[in-house]
């Protein structure tokens, strides 16, 4: 792939297969292959990989988490190191959360209102006052290359009154991160506005308008993958993304299973994240083609083969699931370590089999394989 | 370095410089140059690291436990899977201990006979019984270059009496453990003779000249670093060293600090062992030339320079000091990755300069420069 030094935020769709899209986001900092997986960085590092076998894997783009950063070691100070990039040694796009989604999910004695969210640290128990322009100022502290606006992420179920004047609050939130952008951000920098309005329709589709009227670079679709289900989640992809701006990339954020992302790809998503295969891979769950496996597994105790022999990532070809079964049952870092480094590398090569089906116009026929393959277990 | 093939041990002392020496051991695996520092796999896995990261290093030899693998994934699977460089993926000479320190310091319920010890295991309670025929089966099972004869190492202070006693058990155990080496060994492994005797003269010139009558291929000295201290030591080595033979390799067991290390290769030491660097780097600890450093200390947050910013090891010139102390305070996995990798390096670096100094006739200059940059403490 060529590529020439850009200035702008910019995204081309270079093919589409009825809905499936494939392109490529361009940022100062390098180009992203659409869609895309972003292996998660939470606290300034891919857990248990070295930025070269990140990079080596085919990310062209990792995420980092706000809430973790601000508290520790503090945005003031990564901007001290000049900015996140440098300081975790990552040369690349870094997309950011809002510190929002965290917030309600880690930290202790929230307060909310129309202002922002009052909460304490899971870490020191210090207190915090994260508003829509306090999350843009860190954001930018940080140094990241696409940034979220702020959002209330809603419980899930949740009742449709309840989700839309979550909704609304979203909305007025995201007119304020975007003032903040415009006040603070650099050239070549995005700011995403984030789709809420849990699995109502009529809410999702005010949430969408709303935001299209403010102008994001790209629109996110936040309050999934939270226990709705892939059945609910598919539903709501299958009525939101017909009507979401064509030319601005989709991000659906924290999916997913493999299944997910080939079901959303299919419906339009350009971008996911999520910790499943950097956690999984820390817990002994390897991601192939045929499927999970538990690596621990004792029908692994004596299997010679490794997990993908074709593959080009060493820790898929060199290691036999023998080898990997005895790291894991003695404890060993090595374990973990090599079992990450295959999932992402799984995961990097799934999306890439996706941009080569839509480009080719054969998303149909890799779905067909993927599910297949998928159910035949062959691990 | 050139080299070529060999398909025998052999030891060749190419520089002296006073009592230090310099040289080479050949194997069919390959070559190590002494003073050698043989980094710790314990389980199959030098922990944290991956093994060509090792190699990179400047590791030309690696030791294995005995005891650890015997029990889990036991001596008969790693036989059946091609021995213990296939299973973990180290193509160099591997050296391995003959389990007796092990079963003295983890296993339980331990019963000592002439035979042989009877002990559980520490991870299953599983009964079993190691004899120096046994022990010889074992490490010629996983493959071993360079063997240990199983000895008895008696604990620290002990009676001459009771030191005698066992370092004369010790000896009839050398005996056997040569036999059954003789009986089963492959061509171009070797067998080392340990020389026991606590701190005491006399016994340890009568356990040393009873091995030397036996001819082993090289001349181990156990029962020391078990916490008579670097003087004491130093002073067991300047009696005994001088009567060791002087074309056989002689490798003080389980040490050491980079004190010990220079100490003892100005007493005439060739090879080394020790888990130090590496459990010291997974606990926040960096060895390095202006001595160690604990990278959790405050003083180090906002400290932008690397470990070492010369070096040609990507974990001690590319990474902050203040990045190593968040991803420790974070509890992330890439602190004792990187940690681990750079100490590892730097010991490697210390064998590498002292081979220098010793081929130059420098090594009272090098010794010196050593402990004055110790004590200067920049880090």
């Amino acid at each position: 792939m060529t590529s020439t030094k850009t200035t702008e935020f910019s995204f081309k769709v270079s093919a589409t297969d009825a809905a499936a899209r494939t392109g490529m986001i361009r940022t100062p900092r390098g180009d992203i292959r659409t869609p895309a997986f972003m292996p998660v960085g939470t606290a300034a590092t891919v857990k248990a990989m070295l930025p070269e076998h990140v990079k080596a894997t085919g990310a062209d783009i990792i995420l980092g988490n706000t809430y973790h950063l601000m508290l520790r070691p503090t945005a003031e100070r990564i901007a001290k190191f000049g900015g996140l990039h440098k300081f975790m040694r990552w040369d690349g796009p870094i997309l950011t959360d809002s510190g929002g989604f965290q917030v309600m999910s880690l930290a202790q004695l929230r307060k909310m209102t129309e202002e922002g969210v009052t909460f304490q640290s899971h870490i020191d128990g210090s207190s915090h006052f994260l508003t829509p322009k306090r999350s843009i100022e860190i954001q930018c502290m940080l140094g990241s290359d696409i940034q979220m606006q702020l959002d209330e992420c809603p419980p899930f179920p949740i009742t449709e009154e309840t989700a839309e004047s979550s909704m609304e609050l979203s909305l007025r939130w995201a007119r304020r991160s975007k003032q903040a952008f415009i006040d603070r951000a650099n050239p070549g920098q995005a700011l995403f506005g984030i789709v809420q309005g849990s699995t109502f329709e009529d809410l999702r589709r005010r949430s969408l308008d709303g935001l299209a009227e403010m102008d994001f670079h790209g629109y996110s679709i936040g309050g999934l993958a939270v226990g709705e289900g892939q059945e609910e989640m598919f539903r709501v992809l299958d009525f939101l993304t017909p009507h979401m701006p064509p030319d601005n990339p989709r991000y659906l954020m924290g999916v997913g299973k493999p299944s997910d992302l080939v079901g959303a790809v299919a419906r339009g998503v350009d971008m996911f994240d999520c910790v499943l295969p950097t956690r999984s891979g820390r817990h002994g769950q390897a991601w192939t083609k045929y499927g999970p496996i538990n690596i621990k597994n004792a029908k692994f105790v004596e299997d010679e083969s490794p997990l993908d022999p074709g593959s080009d990532c060493p820790a898929s070809a060199n290691y036999s699931k023998a080898y990997l079964n005895h790291l894991f049952k003695a404890g060993e870092y090595l374990g973990p370590m090599l079992l990450t480094w295959h999932n992402l590398h799984y995961y990097q090569q799934l999306m890439d089999e996706m941009r080569e089906a839509i480009a080719e116009g054969q998303f149909d026929t890799f779905q067909q394989a993927f599910h297949e393959a998928q159910t035949t277990r062959k691990g």
